[in-house]
């Protein structure tokens, strides 16, 4: 598939990097790049060849954020539909992804945590509104030391979206999550690092080949199916009322990986050989 | 309203300082003061004026801690209720802010909770017990390096209360919370520092001033609603099962924003102005 | 009680000492060792001059991981079974402790986690897979200079098991946990301690003592009825939806403990003397 605001590339060992490429407009997120991006993230990322996705921005920032100048963005709702969050779930439930009143970036940031596979971002410059919660449901953050990251909706008027409130909590704690959100500024590098919102901190030139050389760690002689389930299990867990429900699903994962790539990784580390992994994270039993 | 063991004022920005103030006994905390402080959550803070509150106290003391000596505390129970969580959801939806055996620092932490506004303490000295309880309800801790802060419970032969086993782990994580609650000891201005119970530390004679100033810059040309349906996303969707569960009621909070102060703050953003915002924290949508 | 992979000790303060003990297989865990960690956390350690619980492992390892070239682990499954997590619960429902398909190491953590007493890891040396797991469900982790700690389950082509995937994101937050689950590596004990794994780090000859010290802290003039209750309160609340959920259940627990231990605490509080305690932490009422 070809997109018009990004950019794709796989490399030999399976390391993607998606390239956010609208670089005159500073990569803002307008109604096409957001509908390019959950496709991408249903349906490319899957491809068997893909083990973790990079994702960058082209040019000198990441996101700028929701291109306010384009049209067709959420300020054009209509007033009399009043909606509630039983009728949301309900259109949610028909159609996870169709278009509709639902906050647009959500749609993005879902289809996003749904990959189960390790999604690293690379926050090369500017990373506003949408293009800072995007960030929130990949996995892990690098950034640039010339990275600027800003909460800004409360300057706008409007709320955290893309489900930000149930991921930023989770990454560096409620109380830096609720100064950021109220300060709603611009946090430089060595701020984001501090509050532990990213991971670690690369000199501009650095951040692209840190995070691929950190996805590739991730993907060689590692099982894909392992990784997958690990990932769901430690998202759907870490929200669980009782350790008994992640012992539930671990025992259930561990049932299906112990009859797959179980077999080969043990064998393997017994003969001290790397191991031959045939399992797909495109095809995960089910263990909620 | 006037109280007793409180006191009161908002500045020209919005911004309120409540005094905990009974000096002579290092504002412990007697039934009085808490129903003041429930009071004080449930009514006047919520007023229109009000825009961010900041709590301290009088004197070497921030709170040091239920006033052991005063009659008619938790002590005087009968032994025969013998009540249920059942009993206490039940007695709570009839009446959730009803004295009876009910934990009276949880009914004020409730209310701290239930503001939609930013909350910050300003921990001046000792913090002891419900005084230490009751900062973690609080959106955001300052401390001066004269504070010190303990959660005493166990040397009592009591648990902790006012809700804080909801609130600590979300602070400070698991592991940090047990070994305080276990310790029972007091702790330095600089431990709970590192331990990230509070945000930053201050000479005793800044403290105040870097809270309310922390204050303004959370209410100055931002949206009042903005802030309290962000404050109410993060605690609420921290504990969410799902990304899903924030995606439906942040889709919500977006949509009457998107109807409201939203407009104003995108087209103050185009224009290069201040907003002038128009929605009230006292008037909020329910989007859960 | 006597154990083959296991030594067991209590001094006079109530500090007990457990130790994995198979030193020349680097106290690797096996079918036998799981039981008899199952059975000492599910009887021995509830005896009431038990005050707490420290795990430390003979010779220069903590425990090197589920034994491989044993029989019987968990690579023996019957492919027909195809159980769902429904079937686990009913089988948990039925007999929470017996063997079964359900993942090992999780019936020792669950069996761990329902102690009502603190649990210190000192963590001497290597702590890989189950060996690595085991120590998130105790509540405190030091560790020596020489620890090594690996969660390396995607080398394998397994899961995170033990309900790893509920504790891990609780103490480290969920960009460290994935990461160091991606991973799959063998981290150094100074990794840990920045990732906030474990609490703090010790010469090797001062581990064991350090740890036994902190415990004694925990125990000497504590309620022991107040910190199992506690314990229960902030594990549970923790992943309570509702700052309510933390107020009725702690309220409740206030109830007890204000007709039993805390008459004793307060009442030695004011009379500035010792406490003498009497309740026991194997009878303690239901909060929830």
């Amino acid at each position: 598939m070809s997109y018009e605001t990004l950019r794709w590339e796989v490399d030999a060992d399976g390391v993607g990097t998606l390239t956010l490429h609208r670089p005159d407009q500073l990569n803002a997120f307008d109604l096409t790049m957001a509908g390019e991006l959950e496709e991408f993230f249903r349906a490319d990322a899957w491809a068997e060849p893909v083990r973790a996705v990079v994702v960058t921005g082209a040019g000198r920032a990441f996101c700028a954020g929701m291109d306010l100048n384009a049209a067709g963005n959420v300020f054009g709702l209509d007033e009399g539909l009043r909606p509630t969050v039983a009728d949301f779930r309900a259109a949610y439930d028909e159609a996870p992804y169709q278009d509709g009143v639902r906050d647009t970036g959500g749609k993005v940031t879902l289809a996003i945590h749904a990959l189960p596979k390790p999604v690293i971002a690379a926050i090369n410059g500017p990373a506003v509104g949408i293009g800072a919660t995007m960030t929130l449901a990949m996995d892990l953050r690098l950034a640039s030391t010339k990275a600027r990251i800003g909460f800004v909706f409360g300057r706008l008027g409007i709320v955290p979206e893309a489900a930000s409130s149930w991921f930023l909590p989770r990454i560096v704690g409620i109380q830096q999550a609720l100064e950021w959100v109220y300060s709603a500024d611009i946090l430089t590098a060595d701020q984001a690092l501090a509050g532990r919102l990213v991971r670690s901190l690369h000199e501009p030139d650095d951040l692209l080949p840190a995070a691929q050389e950190l996805a590739r760690s991730f993907v060689v002689d590692r099982s894909p199916a392992a990784l997958g389930l690990a990932k769901r299990l430690l998202y759907r867990n870490s929200a669980a009322a009782e350790p008994l429900e992640a012992h539930l699903s671990d025992s259930l994962a561990m049932y299906w990986q112990s009859l797959g790539d179980g077999k080969e990784g043990v064998a393997a580390f017994l003969e001290k050989r790397s191991p031959s992994f045939t399992g797909s994270a495109a095809d995960l039993p089910d263990v909620f």
